[in-house]
């Protein structure tokens, strides 16, 4: 059906037609990240000719202002240099816009009008708002005849901040939309490394056949942001990094790395083994809090050649704040395919360099026969980084070329993720990718709701942990490779963090 | 001890004094490759500073002249542009002309002469002669107190014809050294990809865990050669291409490939492996002969563009000769390790391509769920390439990068051997390795005696059911993949050869 090797296959004849509604269309995240996905999405011919986009917010504004400001947006974002005037003025024709009171539903009558529906093709609804808008959101649009049978919503993170406010979110949204319609964006599982991972973990049976306890030693999972808060120190304080970066993004990927292959690559099958893999996940409690976790809050001190300040000097901030900016943890996935091997967990503002990869180191040799040169032989790794640049390396053994009295070994990293065949093809952002998937309806990039509560469930358990036992986060210079005791976490097993930084 | 990631660890201060004596010092063999491995040993420093080297053959020339043919050998082979001249005139010094008759033992008294030896310093005899005179060398050397207890003797092959003519060779020679100073060159024992293969299958778990019939689906060993006889055809026409090249060069491959992890890198654990491996390897006989092997002959064609002749009508050729100067055949290691993995071994002249290589090709994966984009997942594959270009290639599935419905993965090529930190680095030559390697006494690159003779019993059953079904060679044009059979051979399994070419 699809032709092989080709790096799109989707086109605008075979794509799916639909109303694609953007809430919070002015909002920062759809301004950056959605509205350029979408200028990449018909570029590479990916939307079905009829498709139409509208953008809702409050403001009072015109089609044609609005279309100014997308104009306005993407030449930010995307580059004025970059911008083909051919796809804009495509693009461009798609668009609409509607200006109400989200909170208001009787106002969503607009919305109806503007859309003049007279086919029934997919409404797809991005909600890119706060949650606190998502009832009355699920609700305008269900009472305008606009939660059709292929009907979609989009939803982004925020989604709750423990087990049952996100229940809560949960609960509303089915109120309206069934659990089928419901794709909650973790865009981690756009991005273009991260599905490489399921290509690499499915498609070759080097790796799949090692992915065990019997070949692998331990996982760890990293990151870390050199950016302190960046002004939104309230937002943040409310959260802090367990629940703003481990709850979701880092757990998707634990869940990713850790699950047994599924019978197919729909979202039932990937689903089911990403949520048996959270709900294995070990408790965390006050017996253990202490030696698996590290909380930490980044103090003053320097990014680069940049003095910046500590959390509790930033603008806005409460200065007792107990927030932690930094988390180190131990997790163990209790089931047959992970005993004993740990996942460590780690992800902090202000550290030394802007870094998000997966190590998976694999177990020593048992025996060493190059011992006269090579005292001890390093373990296999694979790397996958998504940050600050994608791509997947393994590192392994060779022989030094050359003449010698013995065997020299030396270990070399191999680019295993883009051959020189794609070497100058532009990386689809994580948002591209998860639009379209949306569009055409395949939910296995989105997480589904067992998910996020088993992630909530085991977070929340956490953070009862360290409040029972006083846990304050241990202050770290910014600039640094977060507090001492991350690093004592693993050497305590004999391990270390995969810093060359 | 060594330091780690330099190439080259001895150096003239650890390197061992010895008496170099190169029988045959103005053959092909010489000129062509050991006069040029010791200037490069020279160059690298790797020759002890009182090590001297001694050219011995039948001419009367002084040893004035016998330097500057060395220059003239060393500029046509080494390069007239590459010489050092500080190398030159180091190499220059060491080296002595001791001209006699070989067959004639009382004459090596002039030898005992030219070396006056003083102190216990090695002796390394390297027999670059006819096998015939193997013995009055030995007998030679020995009567004039030159086997003495750290002597060695490097014998160049062909190590006898058949297993009967092995063990004349091996046990005259064995009559004046101990097993453990007689050092049998394979010359791709010392081929820089060949050692790597060791670094790659004992110092990288993720492959060692892997190398049994649980992973590995089937081995392939081509030794494809684009020349034909080349003037040699009598001397060819005794041997052929089983003879030639299976016996030793291939079988000795696929030892090292089969080989248990040996218990330390040393002759002995190395060898007792190997050995072991070709003990292993299930008889052909009249009942099997037909469906495992081919035997081919070139006739007329094109090898690129130019026309050449059958080898039948080769100059000096026998129009009724049976030799056959291609094989393809199916072997079998009746061992645990090894259980239903044929390694299938192919090697001829006149082909389309100089290419010799190992594949080794991984089990399938045991469930496709990318079957909605690639029907039918492409193997793990890797690739050992020893010509035209030495290095280790890896074969895996990666996802294509960009958009599109469902996830594209496409096979992708990873050089494992050199990593650009090696990029510019000369690749040794085998023979310096070899040389660099008896100098210092390290036996675990060359052929044991046991090996050897296992290797023949193995060949010469071939020979005999070659013989008792009257299988004569198939013929094939010149610059094609052999003949036709050999494809049907490995077909037969569902398999096919590795041939990009």
């Amino acid at each position: 059906m699809l032709s092989k090797g080709t790096a799109s296959t989707g086109t605008a004849a075979t794509a799916t037609c639909c109303d694609f509604i953007l809430f919070g269309t002015l909002g920062d995240l759809a301004r950056r990240k959605l509205l350029p996905a979408l200028y990449q999405l018909e570029k590479a011919n990916l939307l079905h000719a009829k498709t139409r986009i509208i953008g809702v917010a409050r403001d009072s504004i015109d089609t044609e202002t609005f279309t100014a400001k997308v104009q306005a947006s993407l030449e930010e974002f995307v580059g004025k240099a970059q911008l083909d005037n051919a796809v804009w003025e495509r693009l461009a024709k798609r668009l609409a816009y509607c200006g109400f009171d989200l909170a208001s539903v009787s106002e969503y009558s607009l919305l109806a009008k503007t859309l003049k529906r007279d086919d029934n093709r997919a409404v797809l609804s991005y909600l890119a708002t706060p949650p606190q808008l998502f009832p009355s959101i699920c609700k305008g649009l269900s009472e305008h005849q606009l939660v059709t049978e292929n009907a979609r919503v989009v939803l982004e993170k925020p989604l709750g901040h423990d087990l049952p406010s996100s229940r809560d979110i949960n609960q509303e949204v089915g109120n309206y939309f069934a659990e089928s319609q419901i794709y909650r964006i973790d865009h981690y599982l756009g991005k273009e490394t991260v599905l490489n991972l399921l290509a690499l973990r499915f498609a070759n049976p080097i790796f799949a056949d090692q992915w065990t306890h019997n070949a692998i030693d331990h996982v760890q999972i990293t990151a870390a942001e050199q950016v302190g808060v960046e002004g939104r120190w309230s937002y943040y304080d409310d959260a802090g990094q367990l629940r703003d970066m481990v709850q979701n993004h880092l757990l998707q990927v634990l869940a990713l790395i850790a699950m047994e292959p599924p019978t197919r690559l729909d979202a039932e099958s990937v689903r089911e083994e990403k949520i048996k893999v959270l709900r294995s996940l070990r408790p965390i409690t006050q017996q253990n809090v202490r030696e698996d976790t590290v909380r930490g809050q980044y103090s003053g001190g320097f990014v680069g050649d940049k003095k910046v300040p500590g959390y509790l000097e930033e603008e806005g901030a409460n200065a007792s704040s107990k927030t932690e900016t930094f988390v180190a943890l131990k997790a163990h996935i209790d089931n047959w395919r992970w005993s004993q091997v740990p996942f460590y967990l780690r992800t902090g503002k202000r550290m030394a360099q802007k870094r998000t990869e997966i190590v998976i180191t694999f177990k020593p040799q048992p025996h060493n026969i190059f011992h006269e040169t090579m005292a001890q032989l390093p373990p296999n790794r694979l790397v996958i980084r998504l940050q600050p640049d994608e791509g997947v390396e393994i590192q392994m053994m060779n022989k030094v070329p050359g003449l010698g009295k013995q065997m020299q070994l030396k270990p070399t990293t191999l680019d295993l993720s883009f051959d020189e065949t794609f070497e100058n093809q532009r990386i689809s952002d994580a948002y591209e990718r998860l639009l379209l998937e949306a569009i055409e309806g395949n939910q296995y990039l989105f997480v589904a709701r067992d998910e996020v509560e088993f992630a909530w469930k085991w977070i929340d358990g956490i953070r009862e942990a360290w409040q029972q036992t006083n846990e304050e986060p241990k202050p770290y210079p910014s600039g640094s490779l977060g507090p001492a005791a991350a690093i004592t976490l693993i050497a305590h097993d004999g391990r270390e963090w995969d810093d060359d930084f």
